[in-house]
């Protein structure tokens, strides 16, 4: 397999090259008329309607993904979707994405960039540009933006007293998917690959934004730390009747394991939610509690519920 | 001042922490009315006027920066300024940027981040978002958006045979100032300051595109490999009749030095071109040469030009 003959020790690894064969893996099908994407100083995309939704996300191998248990494909694709979430958790619709990648040499940056190919392709989201450096870890910088019409984008701030607060999908999944992992189960292990391969709600932060619900977020680094950000930023507290827990995982995993990448919305219309996500094909939404008015009570059942979830130290 | 008093020894490094205090080092002093930056899942921006214009590029320290030569800061402000110098390419107005850190514990994200808010504010250009991450080296990935307005933006591959070829200063100053400061100059020596703050010529690019000119770039990486890009890009050849060397800089700094940010444009109108640049009190672009309809023609003074200039291996 290393032979001398083996043709992909013989590429040639000249940015310009190196650049062209990622672009092939990276190119859509078909480039909407009016908008350039590879191959300029910068990517041009028709107008956006309305407001322009922005997020940037960096993924480092070994931190944010282990690169003993995990093919490099799965960093390229998680780094696509956790940005994509931040789209769906503003109720944005997706226009495009830039992926930036620092690696050593060596490194295989095709497989790389098919990880993030596949993201965008599942997610119908254009990449329409990127850069590259030699560094000594591998890092991948994906950075999403969107166009929200209409009122515009949903806020976590806008939480009010007396909301129903609801989740997209019972919680846990992908770190369940990780301990199975490391227990030594198969990539193909339906938990290990929600681990793998995470899918942002894009469909359902749209719908929640037609609903005009009042606050959503993304629940990336778990629940038990997400929703005292939406809390805080929207000034109120908590009541939660029940945590809606996936097959297979644990409470434990499902409040503070992280990367579910599901969406907890806030509304005083839960009626007008449902029928839309009804309307739409989409999973009726999971109540799990209610805004309180006093920032101070944060509760599940009764009990007080701790902030506690996936926090980097710096 | 490394006693155990030291306050910024006992500062937290939990990463909601750690990103407040740097969102107060980058935040601008104004957020436009319907604008939301940092905070929420996504930065919110009013509407984009025309074409939306997106780049990427990533800096690592060692890579693109001499860590031993140069403060940190250096790092954060050329990432943005050479973000910036896409968009001016295209002849974009830049609407915002983001930062994507990784770093390993102990830098000072603060100082990296003051290097990233000095470029942002100087080019008047908002930080909307960014994301930080341990990581073994420092990186840092600034993505930047703007709109074009009108008839959109200059693409590279419009260069029609008879056209004039200008830039929009002499060349070699970034090359020479790196030349300088090994040799041991001063920080604020003219040429070191040329290299370590470089200009992205915003307001040129915006002026061009108004000039309704047929191709442009910025020269990132030398007019020695850039303009052979654009040749290659518009299937045309050129016959230079001169290249403008900047004071102190050498012939060779000037064609393959890179990380000067001139633009190099082609028009078929340069009368109208110097006049907007008059107009707007921009320096006068100077002529170099013209467009020809051979691809394989590329001469400098009717000598052949190589292509040469900084070409990363990854």
């Amino acid at each position: 397999m290393s032979a001398p003959t083996d043709p992909t020790r013989e590429r040639s690894q000249r940015e310009d090259d190196v650049l062209e064969r990622i672009a092939k893996i990276v190119a859509p099908e078909r480039t909407p008329a009016g908008e350039t994407y590879v191959g300029d100083d910068a990517a041009v995309l028709a107008p956006f309607v309305g407001q322009a939704i922005i997020s940037t996300d960096v993924a480092v191998l070994g931190v944010h993904l282990d690169a003993v248990l995990f093919p490099l494909e799965d960093l390229g694709y998680k780094a696509v979707m956790a940005a994509l979430s931040d789209l769906a958790a503003m109720g944005a619709r997706p226009r495009g994405l830039v992926v930036a990648v620092s690696a050593p040499p060596g490194t295989d940056l095709e497989a790389l960039h098919r990880g993030v190919a596949d993201a965008a392709a599942l997610a119908s989201t254009p990449v329409v540009g990127g850069d590259l450096s030699r560094g000594a870890d591998v890092t991948v910088a994906v950075t999403v933006f969107g166009e929200c019409p209409g009122r515009g984008a949903v806020l976590r701030s806008g939480a009010q007293p007396g909301d129903e607060l609801l989740v997209t999908a019972p919680l846990g999944r992908a770190a369940a998917g990780l301990r199975r992992r490391r227990a030594g189960a198969e990539l193909s292990d339906e938990l290990v690959v929600a681990h793998r391969r995470p899918w942002p709600r894009l469909r359902e932060g749209t719908a929640a934004r037609g609903a005009h619900v009042h606050a959503m977020m993304d629940l990336s680094d778990g629940i038990g730390l997400d929703l005292h950000r939406m809390a805080d930023a929207s000034d109120v507290g908590f009541a939660l009747t029940g945590l809606p827990v996936a097959n297979g995982a644990t409470l434990d995993e499902a409040i503070s394991g992280g990367e579910d990448y599901e969406l907890v919305i806030a509304t005083n219309d839960p009626g007008r939610l449902r029928l839309l996500y009804l309307d739409r094909g989409l999973e009726a939404p999971i109540t799990i509690g209610r805004v309180v008015e006093d920032p101070a009570v944060r509760t599940l059942e009764g009990e007080p519920f701790e902030r506690r979830g996936f926090e980097h130290n710096l």
